[in-house]
């Protein structure tokens, strides 16, 4: 990860210091709109509060660098391992995480006091030469992990939020939201070709930063495919649903019709159909769900019954990444106002909307690349042991950081969940 | 209930508008040292955030005052009839008791804002001659309903907080509490022993207010008993947890062994043993459990099997009201400080502690009184359909507001739970 | 219990060895149309296969006669103790009562083996002049208790197999069941009024067998009350139905409404509708429900609701015994093809039906009898640790052993429970 | 799947009503040392009564075969196109899976009933001709299909009865067992290398019986790697276990951590630790751990978190194929009295027991081969919609009837599951 030209240190390290206080700042602005009431929220245990987020990016730099950096600085308060911790056994025992929206202190206000000296004694690290020292590489790749970390959570802020606020009869906006450009309606999408035979994928080794889950790079055999050239929009997803795409036992997998009638799904998440009209609840609050927008909050599990009602399969990961690998990472992704898909216009030229908007899922379960192996020590522990009954979803969202994403990139989640931005691409085998 | 004389109207009216006040700028003032996010936390379905309480005591008057003495009046927030009822079915749907703590809105600055004006429009109603109007006593009845109703909630307040406070590992602390005198320690307890034969129970028509659960009056037969002077010290309790109170079977009832091994009970709710000694949670903070102190915080179970080890057993609620009608009201009600029970010093001199500290459990199935009717209306779903598998508790708390408490007050709870100040007091049979 | 006279001695021996005879025998014959499969099915965690009662009710007799009496004997199968114990932690552990039905072997007719080595070791007991030994009455008294016992268990037996069965979608026939006479259809019910005033009730020491939970026998204060001269027919429940009675909250205790909307009950246990019509599965098969039968399988809550929708309530069981003290314990009992209750014709005349057909539920919660005590040992264990969150029934049923009900006699279920025979007689106050 | 040579059709033909004839008793003959109630058993939902066995595969037939091909004989019942449906939509609604335990009719003796009736249907009409007929190659598919569906259901008869008896404390003895011969103990395992790089694999139509899961044949991109000569002993795993293998997170995926808290897990499935030694229940009783045999009855979890701690992985299932593709199918397959892995001894000479024993977990997702389309119909249901969540196991077990297993077959099982007779066998990368 991010290996430095000794002789750009000064450079580096003051990009660094700026870029580690605008990804903080980030996100304690996403918190803005909010009381400290609405950060307390944790509306299901896959969910967290906001201020927990909060704290929890916080521990993360506070337990991975400054300890490791400043072994004699004493903890802002002793009590976040336990409570901050989110999952990491080699630090030690974690507060329950279907509890968090239980404790109401530190609140909002000692959380933010807990941010502001954290982030005090980091620029006193980075600025202070530890850049430069023995290991100053280990640190600055550290400080970067910590700061994609705490981009995956300022999605996560958004999406937790979003849930909680469903919750609520009353549809509270987070804020007001764009509706996007007129255009002509989507055109029925068309299909981008590709020739099979060995590819690889993976994230190059010096490439960039990248999670430990995108190597090594290593070579897969495809077979020819096509993959469509935009996701699939409401208007697409609902004509499945009024063709009773729901009631259809043949469209689904097993599972996937079992957790439907368990849950009760009718339509995706913040869906609800009143008066003749279906609406969705959005971070903007609820309003009529528009046909040209990309579908999003479907499981895996309706994503792929709507392939095989649209006759056609969800793409595997490495398609995906051999379709985008030469693409360039631009789309829409979060920035205020922003945090909902765009809806589509008229014909797809080339393959649209790769990134950004909505994650697509794949039908890749998310498991090691060959010979990969997870970090030494607690810091191992941020992706490899989630690799089981996972899915691979791909290209980042409306909710994703600017700048987070990137082609090699494995989001994960399993095949149930709806809460994410998750939407659908459709690819089908060619010949 | 409370039919007032003519002749006094202006005063009654004076002293009702008063005392209106004085009740409701109680229940603000227990939220004054909560932060808004204490007041956001639901720790069980059982329990409600500070937050709702505040609400619905405040719907519960412009339900059931001014809707039907200003129907003219439009409502604050039409939201509030669904999010702030109880579980008055013939006022319409509810918002799911479980979920009270999943929405943040509206916030605590607009629930002090809705009981402000809900105030101000009771104030004009009171002040305004209604009183005195044709339907002037009904309505006197039912303020005062109101204010006996906002006086639950007041304890609830306490003992809802208490609970969710007490999953935080940080032991958060409401107020410094007192700790009482000191003085000797509290000598075995002696039986004061009372006649068998006919008794009367019950609230006297006209004789003040009290609950429609409280009436009719009416006749049951005792047998001669005993009951003990005081209530059950937790250094009694903890010598029936060191001769493995709760490792014994034949203590037991079936369901409340049941429900111990269920949820791992090995000691009364907010204790914990540590370092080789027993330390309980109160709203002080965690500090030594007080062998001189009431035992509170224990199941109608573990009460029972208490009484069940020390060859005695718990008193019928008759037997209890028989005891407690010819004394005074007096004792540890609630006072900011005072929210724990006070210690026993010595022999005890007569009946001490009927009043207040602790509710003592009595064997008495929660059943109506003999012609028992309640009111016509949804206000006649305050208590009536709640008389089955609970138990009668008696005397009050330390988390009762003064002046709430009586002789033929009936407080009930499930036999399992233990999140009230609920405590013990013995009784035996005579002969 | 029975203390017999020493000099009828020989008499009372050969009647008690006739009847130990006969009550075994009667046990067996139950199962006789069944199938040992039929024999091994476990339905519902309440209720046990036919095989268990079987095997538990001979075990009884095992572990508290021939255990106490013959301590040299050695067990049968020393395994029997763990597998065959309900519920007395005096005498050890217990097989997981849920799990009764996943275990095959020892098979049925090791079971019926087991019961004739009991048999044959009880008789040689009982002939041998153990009944005239010093504990000879203790010996008389402990044999009547297990014969009660295997009675109830007889009752169970029906019951639990009903609930098997009705989980067959082929609806299974146990046997084939009279319909009883024609006659006219039941008039209106008619109410027999009752002095108020003290009275008392429970069993008299020394007037033959009776459960301990039916003494002490004490006074009680009654206050002047109607009793329903016959219990509600199907066709008075099925306008309760029809009246929206499963839908309106107002009817309704909160604890019944709660569990009606949890099961999703819409009628009795056992009905069903089809076909425009409605349908009752019984021990006979599938047959429509016919409106002159007393209606059963009914919960407490739904005997409640009923109740309050009759503009009535549920009697009082110190009322019920009040009533029948003084009657001839007669009406439909268990015999073979008679597993059913009976229509009811025209006018009743007095109290019809208090015996036999339907357990009538009471209001009354299962308490102990003022000076109550349990005997001393794990037979003290057979009922007063289940005297908590139950109700009593009065009066026997179509499934009940004939002899073994009696005016005193205090059955009790949990309120939710329907798959006993359960009925309905209505009460009203007086004045 | 296998089409046959016209010219060779009557020998094909009589070959077929004789393979029909020998599975069918084949499964009848596993039933003949069990009791009516033994058969009766369903211990979980995951599992069937061997008598549901024995009644689906004949439905199979029935509804497969015969509707198709006979579509004017009557069905034998027509409940039972409800009662043994598994889980094919296309067919119609399905009795409850987890409630098959809760009829006792049909009766064991009334299904062996119904499969004499329908093998006797099937021979008359394999015999008259059909075979010959227009769709007689499609005939003869089906009862293939058929008959491969039945020995799935024979080894499912032996771990699902293994499951049930393993819940009586009696620890029954489905029949003695075989121990295997006497010899040096297992040596250390070594690795057969492979080298990578493409290869193919899959069924090849037209080779001989598949299911359809197995193909399309297609190619595959392999790394180098080894896999171990022989499966993990119960030795080995016993020292994983003493080596705090349950109680150590970072050996474990995130999901099996869960499992193995939420479920108990300190050693395999049957496993149990009494007087300081490991003991087994077989399904010839209780036995102490023979360190010698391959371990079994892991859950994929228990495999992955065993290769972490041996430094090595659970082999792809591509690689496991490679491996096997040119090994004769040869190992220890279900015979009376050898339904239990055997001991392995010495050194292994190339890869020992890849077939028979114990499958093999591998670390893939079940998930379909490119181009893999279902059949048409409700037979189309039998494997693909399982294709999520679950994981591949390799090599068949010594519950697998002989001949039934081979190189490209894919067994898959959720990774929490343990009642199959699955175990480990360890891979790693070269290089």
């Amino acid at each position: 990860m991010t290996p430095s030209d000794p002789g750009a240190t000064t450079a580096c390290e003051a990009a660094l210091v700026r870029r580690y206080a605008a990804v903080r700042a980030a996100t304690v602005a996403l918190a803005a709109p909010l009381s400290p009431e609405d950060c307390a929220l944790q509306s299901m245990p896959d969910a967290s509060p906001v201020r927990w987020h909060l704290a929890h990016t916080t521990w993360f730099f506070e337990t991975f660098v400054l300890r490791e950096w400043r072994p004699e600085r004493p903890p802002f308060d002793p009590s976040h391992e336990y409570l901050f911790n989110s999952y990491y056994n080699g630090i030690g025992a974690q507060f329950p995480r279907p509890r968090r929206g239980m404790i109401s202190r530190p609140g909002l206000e000692e959380v933010l006091r807990y941010r502001e000296q954290v982030d005090a004694d980091l620029a006193e690290l980075l600025e202070g030469g530890a850049l430069e020292g023995p290991r100053g590489e280990e640190l600055a790749a550290r400080v970067e992990l910590g700061l994609q970390h705490e981009q995956q959570h300022q999605e996560l802020v958004l999406t937790d939020l979003k849930h909680a606020f469903s919750e609520n009869p009353l549809h509270p906006v987070y804020r007001p939201l764009e509706r996007g450009a007129a255009g002509p309606a989507p055109a029925p999408t068309s299909f981008e070709p590709f020739e099979g035979g060995e590819a690889w994928i993976g994230a190059r080794e010096g490439s960039g930063f990248h999670f430990d889950n995108e190597g090594p790079r290593h070579r897969v055999h495809l077979e020819a495919f096509e993959l469509a050239r935009r996701p699939v929009t409401c208007g697409e997803y609902l004509a499945f649903v009024e063709d009773d795409g729901y009631r259809r036992p043949e469209l689904w997998l097993s599972d996937g019709w079992d957790a439907a009638r368990e849950h009760g799904w009718q339509a995706p998440l913040y869906w609800s159909h009143q008066d003749d009209r279906w609406w969705q609840y959005t971070l903007g609050g609820l309003r009529p769900v528009d046909p040209a927008e990309p579908v999003t909050h479907v499981s895996y599990y309706e994503a792929d019954a709507f392939a095989r009602w649209a006759d056609a399969r969800l793409p595997g990961e490495a398609e995906w990444e051999h379709a985008a690998s030469e693409r360039p990472v631009e789309g829409h992704f979060a920035r205020p106002g922003g945090e909902h898909p765009f809806p589509l216009h008229g014909e797809a030229h080339g393959l649209e909307r790769l990134f950004g908007d909505v994650w697509e899922w794949t039908a890749s379960d998310y498991a090691p690349y060959p010979r990969y192996r997870p970090a030494e020590g607690a810091i191992g522990e941020y992706n490899g042991k989630f690799m089981c009954n996972q899915r691979v979803l791909r290209g980042g969202s409306c909710a994703t950081p600017e700048g987070h994403a990137r082609a090699t990139y494995r989001n994960f989640f399993y095949p149930h969940m709806r809460w994410q931005f998750s939407g659908i691409r459709l690819a089908r085998w060619l010949r």
